[in-house]
């Protein structure tokens, strides 16, 4: 019985790397999420909500490397099918099967499943959010991109972001013409590309050992990728690109400059350029970039720690020892819920749709938000005191009680009544589900559910029509302390003024303590 | 080259059974979901988020003969997984990992999943969507029940299906003292239980014939459950057993009776009671209900199909075919998206968390929509040209253009400046992503987006701070056929006064018409 017991106690736990959704932490999500959707409508943004799993032959060969971290079903007879391990590659699908849609600006909000190795504090979970924007179609160089980046721009400002986000700007063209130009053999390129990218997790030696002993690389080659790597700004850095005669003569690198170029300008139009820096360095792992490339991070706002480091640093140090336990030496890059300080991340894919359709030809580019990742960070700055205009309270409104002396019946009915009259105003309501409760009793579940407001009936004030309405938590002496009386008839009307008004008076106030 | 194109074509495809939700369909979907979810809030229901997939034993023996539809995931090392079947389940293995949790009433919105026969016209599909609100914790008799009760009604007036619902209402204590009374053996009483179930899909002989023939009941008793659970009815069927002197003398039976008093009582205060039919067939499938059980039908609004059947009547043909391919003979009437007509189900179940938990003594009461079948309903009463005051456009408010003579650049960051005020003042907003479009291009756009509105530019207003609005689709001859001219400054403001305008004038329209 025992042994059987302990059984049962080790079932009921949910899967690794998972999480159960629950109480202000869904309530915040929840908050976040419908920002987001917010700016995507804005932008003329459609949901579209594809199935978790999808044929296994749709996800294969997508990932690289990456590919063995994607969950299987079992073979139960019929289809081979595989969580989704993006919200990209099915909506690449959708396209391909959808062939008379030429421009679609798609969102999606939904949870992606990878079987890594979890690490909480890193924020990398085998479930979580994903929430996606991606126009596809044609577009004029940088149109349809510079609305993208001002989505992302829009996204941060809306969650009360100013001046904590950086977006990381770079062009797939300009780096691979980069390589060329320092003498990078074609084949290495992706390979030395994956290297450069981890310039934000380690020093330029570390890079360059990795280039030079892992890789094989020319120490010259990688000298001269210096000097370019380590140069990030914004218009400055593009003018002494253009100046740059070895760049300008590469085909591929002058068109992605040019092109840079016409981005800034967008941007400053959009009032987005002030956000963004354009980095040599960033590189992203996924294959199917073929143009502008972007990532956005968050510098020291990292959630702190019990032990006082920050998540960010811990994360380094954890990540560096399961990579190496894992024996990856593949960056993870393309996973914006992943990089150290990274929230989102993005870029222009143009042949990914005719990986399923040859000759599609549907240009796309796009914006992933690491969600849970924002969530942690918000949620650490709620519980360091800052307060969000968007983060509501879902505790009731009001609580319904009925007090009484001898021979009480509890009035369990007339209770429901009131409950009935004030839901129907629009309030939130609760009462005892119990046919006689003590006031104690009542006034604690009150408290418990955080209801600012109490509707006590009482048999006397039920014979005038009349019931009580007290607000929780007066001081004594307060005038309404004990309540006042309100007619029954307009009570729906009158709990909505009180509790209006006292959400204006805790807006005003928390607004005067931010 | 051609067999490989084949073999590319072949592959895309969403998995069997499934669909991908997009266009006007995922925001009607989202329309409902919003409407069930602003009824959970009031009735102060709190979200619950648990993962996709549960360890196996979680699921394991919790669903009886349809244990066979769960999906398993595939071995890959560490834990074996199953996709979730219900949200019920997930929700008694968090209550009973969170033992400090005593009361709580949590509502989910989630797919499930379950590898059945898919038919598309019955809305069986694999994946599809539950909404659930559950109470857990201590009621005196029928208090959460009856509020329970009152939130199926909310929502479904809320959704605006007044008078075309019926919430059907029995007692699991009633219907097993019923069975008692009439002399079916104790070893029958759940199959017999699961015929009569069926009387709403077939007849009382055939529903005969299945409990004689192959369930071996004597027929004598038969005929006697006949006298039984062939009413329905209220307040009077009630008052008919409480004279039964058979029933009152059977325990069970005398207290489900005297507790559907109570409850009755309750769904009168909550103004509830005539939404009811108190139906002594209603059975449902799964085998943990202990108390009152329910079921929402709705009759004569099923969707009517190519050829004139109604999916109801289909789905009831096609159902029994299937189910006879599938050699299935238990009835599946515990999923709500399932039964002919049926879109809610649920009832009280006093001790699934003991089985993850033991003693843990959390007893719960719940109501799962089928949602899939409420957006099927109200998608077939849209085409018939109902109207649905929650049902929101999302298609963009305005449409910025430009227009230019000779050596017009096409003013690109013009209209981005232009679309960034608009998105400001909260406004959908889009343009064309050419550098420099021709005027029908832009317009041709505007029109396949649906925008109300276009923002035109040129150079000559731009010049003097102006831009031209413009109303679409005005007939000729109306004085403002070619838009009026704003000053940039007050645009955001004027082109927000005009979509509310237009938005108002429509929704009038439309109340006229419904």
């Amino acid at each position: 019985m025992a042994k059987d017991k302990d059984k049962k106690q080790e079932l009921i736990k949910n899967p690794k790397g998972t999480r159960d959704w629950s109480g202000e932490d869904v309530d915040l999500l929840e908050d976040i999420l419908a920002q987001i959707s917010r700016v995507f409508r804005r932008h003329a943004g459609k949901k579209l909500d594809t199935p978790v799993f999808e044929r296994e032959e749709v996800l294969k060969g997508k990932y690289g490397e990456d590919s063995k971290l994607i969950y299987d079903l079992k073979d139960q007879g019929g289809e081979l099918l595989s969580l989704r391990y993006d919200l990209t590659v099915p909506f690449a699908r959708w396209l391909a099967m959808n062939s008379n849609i030429k421009n679609y600006k798609r969102f999606a909000i939904s949870k992606v499943y990878r079987r890594d190795q979890p690490a909480i504090a890193k924020g990398r979970m085998r479930e979580f959010y994903q929430c996606d924007i991606d126009f596809a179609g044609a577009s004029d160089p940088m149109m349809a991109d510079s609305e993208v980046i001002a989505i992302i721009v829009e996204v941060f400002e809306s969650l009360e972001w100013t001046g904590r986000y950086t977006i990381k700007l770079n062009d797939r063209r300009i780096l691979d013409g980069l390589f060329e130009v320092c003498g990078v053999p074609e084949e290495k390129i992706r390979t030395i590309s994956s290297a450069v990218d981890k310039l934000d997790k380690m020093p330029w030696e570390e890079v360059k050992t990795e280039m030079v002993e892992t890789k094989g690389l020319d120490e010259a080659v990688a000298d001269k990728i210096k000097t370019y790597v380590t140069r990030k700004g914004g218009r400055d850095l593009l003018e002494e690109l253009k100046k740059d005669e070895a760049m300008m003569a590469n085909a591929k690198a002058k068109q992605g400059i040019e092109e840079m170029n016409t981005l800034m300008d967008y941007l400053e139009a959009w009032g987005a350029l002030d956000k963004i820096s354009f980095d040599l360095s960033l590189a992203r792992g996924l294959d199917y970039y073929t143009g502008v490339i972007y990532e956005v991070v968050t510098e020291g706002s990292a959630p702190v720690i019990a032990d006082g480091n920050s998540v960010a640093k811990e994360a380094q140090k954890q990540g560096r020892k399961e990579k190496k336990a894992l024996g990856e030496d593949e960056d993870r890059s393309n996973d914006p819920s992943v990089g150290v300080g990274s929230v989102a991340a993005g870029g222009r894919y143009d042949h990914l749709v005719e990986r399923f359709r040859p000759n599609a030809d549907i240009p796309c580019v796009g914006i992933s938000f690491g969600v849970d990742r924002i969530f942690s960070i918000t949620k650490a700055r709620i519980a360091k005191g800052e307060t969000f205009s968007y983060v509501s309270s879902n505790a009731p409104d009001v609580y319904v009680m009925a007090f009484g002396g001898g021979g009480f019946d509890g009035m369990p009915k007339q209770r429901i009544q009131i409950t009935k009259i004030l839901l129907d105003a629009g309030l939130k309501v609760e009462f005892t589900y119990k046919k006689k409760p003590k006031p104690q009793v009542q006034f604690k579940n009150a408290e418990n559910a955080g209801a600012p407001f109490a509707v006590i009936l009482g048999e006397d004030e039920q014979a005038k029509g009349e019931v009580r309405v007290k607000e929780m938590g007066l001081p004594d002496g307060h005038p309404e302390k004990e309540g006042v009386l309100v007619k029954i008839a307009e009570l729906g009307a009158e709990v909505s003024r009180r509790v209006n008004a006292k959400s204006m008076v805790a807006k005003t106030e928390s607004m005067s303590v931010s």
